[in-house]
């Protein structure tokens, strides 16, 4: 049996060794275009802001202790071509420029996303970045040093990161979002303004509303043209979204589900028998809403690559999905999600109600406890919860977004939340958890 | 429709908030024999330790607020006898000394728990103190001014808890436990331990397996004589547990549990017609074993208390019990735990298998990664959880016990666990919470 994974990353790295480790007998072979492996993409925007010391610290697994695992690891190796009839990869070594064919009796496509860049980022001038992997930040983090303005365009998980890690770094951030407002397809409008105000709080200029237009400078960027004008930087980090690279899928066959991402049943298989799709660059179940979703993160990335990894060997593991958590800290600021917002929910068509609940993440009386904020909303009659949204001044207080997290996945209600026994001491809590408020007034609601 | 509430704190006045806001026209009066009401007696040691700024702090309600509410509350009342049948308690005034024949419709024991205090403990020396209400906390606030050397006796939450205070107030503390370790009743004996180093490097001489035999002293307290030889104090502390306060109960002919705490149904009705039940003198029923069982803590007690004061009014509640959640935090340390241990799992005869990680709680290349300790137990066969076990060095860390509360309220199992979505940030969590890694452990012994 010959696995070949494509991509060793997240998925690709967590299903080369599940892999292995389901079945040693199994020759598995992992191509990565890129130089590095088994890494945490997650704590790039860390290290610029100093917060990890090194790129190298996010490096979970070498090449070397791969292979030492049983694992073969060729880095700098780009699958180019797949014949799924055939059973063969066509792979490029990028250091000899030598092409190979590669025979597999499963083939694993573990490709990622990659940023997107609009036309106006399409660009020779130094100083413009995108951040998806470590010789991106590599360069960024050249590029930072001598730095004095930096305009990030793009207010999502890694614009935001990118901003507050910025700042630490002692620049001038301007932080440029199309839309309304910043986090917006994260939350609902009445959590959004709070995340901008952490920002400009911490000193960032926040512009909403603005789209980008093109770039100035000649040899490095020297501002970005905007409908609102001209913004002076000689730093620019474009963190407008990500796509899924699907290329090799479309090459192989393989058919895209709605969302634009490779779709895939729960044993993490396309339509074509024996090539496997797992990581940012696959569809995955919604099982709040039952439908398939591309939210591409980290911890989905592994589930699914484990779950391919199990099954290429020869077992049968099955990947129950999402239900929409994400988490990020701006500033002091924590913020989080799970499940779906009320628009998210009224979108969908859902008969949909929330409550905004303002208290302390402690004890009130407690020098600790600071202000936190949820909104948590469940479906009207059934009273099953449909998500929640917390944002609280001490940014680990929002981690409690996993109980919910965790009765989504139940499809537990808003009873069953105000039921749980949280525990209570008043460093951690008030002796009713905010979560048990909000849920005691949302199920007088419902 | 008169409701008397006997005992104004946690459950007293949740019932008596709920069945005024239930039922406007019935009478709601509270009798509690002490000065104070509405109060969060967890606080207690927080302002000994100076993290909570006075007493005054932890009332959440004034009886003139309560007045303002429609309920009728007379502090320095003391409830000294009942007659169900004819529906009176007999009520003494505790300034004036007289007592007065008070009617009622429906009654409520809320009447709490006491500390223990053994022969030993039963003195007229100065610095000899207990902690269970806020003039025990101003008596022993007047004795640690002027102290140098405390001697806590009993190594359960409210040591643990004024052990630090006291170390933070300046003086040298000794702990004295009778049993072979630390928080034994709460964690296995492998938590014990770090919990006892973690006191040690708070500077607290702990000493386990010691039987207090008696006070030294004439007018102050100077020294406790222990089988262990005599430890010089000048502030003794006793926290060796609590029973709770029945004499009203057995007076009316309420039936007790085999806990020795007052029995209720769902409905926290007694076995007398009229006659309810609630908070730290009453038992609960626990969700895992569905035993009835003696946890007497503050939400378990606000919500007996909203559960009687619904059902007094007229209304139907039930209160579906607890599943034994307790978190403390001891110096930098946070400790949890919910459901049962190892110890207690085995007690109980059922087929319990634990696993133990020890990982970071935030990703393990992020500066403010700390470890965390996770012990999570499930049955065997059919996989259900039955409790965890969590000690993290940065004490906020552990609130992620909740997640594993909640789902044991809803008879998850450790697959139940493994599939949840947890939000992963770098500065949150590992990509796999430490709670994943343990599920994912666990399930694999079932």
């Amino acid at each position: 049996m010959r696995i070949v994974v494509v991509g060793g990353v997240a998925a690709g790295m967590s299903a080369a060794s599940r892999a292995q480790r389901f079945s040693p007998d199994a020759r598995v072979v992992v191509f990565e275009r890129g130089e590095y492996v088994s890494y945490g993409a997650c704590g790039l925007p860390y290290v610029i802001g100093g917060e990890v010391d090194s790129f190298g610290d996010l490096v979970a697994r070498t090449p070397e202790q791969m292979r030492a695992r049983g694992i073969g690891v060729r880095v700098r190796h780009e699958v180019t071509g797949v014949d799924a009839r055939a059973g063969t990869v066509t792979v490029l070594d990028r250091a000899s420029g030598r092409t190979t064919t590669e025979p597999f009796d499963r083939l694993l496509l573990a490709t990622g996303v990659s940023p997107v860049r609009p036309d106006w980022a399409r660009t020779d001038l130094e100083g413009v970045h995108v951040l998806r992997d470590i010789p991106d930040g590599e360069a960024l983090e050249a590029s930072v040093r001598g730095a004095r303005r930096a305009c990030v365009v793009g207010g999502g998980y890694i614009g935001l990161e990118l901003a507050e890690a910025l700042r630490a770094r002692g620049l001038s951030v301007v932080l440029l979002e199309k839309g309304p407002e910043v986090a917006g397809r994260m939350l609902d409008p009445q959590l959004q303004v709070q995340v901008r105000g952490e920002l400009e709080r911490g000193g960032v200029d926040v512009r909403c509303g603005v789209t980008v237009q093109g770039l100035t400078g000649r040899g490095r960027v020297t501002g970005v043209q905007t409908d609102a004008g001209l913004v002076r930087a000689d730093l620019v980090v474009v963190a407008v979204g990500v796509k899924p690279n699907v290329d090799l899928a479309r090459a192989a066959g393989v058919r895209l589900g709605k969302t634009g991402a490779v779709a895939v049943n729960a044993r993490q298989e396309t339509n074509v028998p024996g090539v496997y799709s797992a990581g940012d660059n696959t569809e995955s179940l919604h099982r709040v809403t039952r439908r398939r979703v591309h939210i591409p993160l980290g911890l989905t990335a592994n589930r699914m690559g484990r779950i391919a990894g199990v099954n290429m060997a020869g077992g049968d593991a099955r990947f129950p999905g999402v239900v929409g958590t994400g988490i990020f800290r701006t500033f002091g600021l924590g913020v989080a999600r799970t499940g779906l917002t009320q628009t998210e929910a009224q979108d969908l068509g859902l008969d949909a109600v929330s409550v905004d609940v303002t208290s302390t993440d402690h004890a009130g009386y407690h020098r600790t406890s600071r202000p936190i904020h949820v909104r948590l909303t469940a479906e009207k009659g059934s009273g099953r919860l449909l998500g929640a949204q917390l944002v609280g001044h001490n940014h680990l207080s929002v981690k409690r977004v996993d109980v919910v997290a965790a009765l989504l996945g139940r499809r537990g209600t808003a009873q069953d939340l105000f039921d749980a026994d949280l525990a209570y001491a008043p460093p951690f809590s008030g002796v009713w958890d905010v979560l048990l408020v909000a849920a005691d007034r949302l199920h007088r609601l419902i």
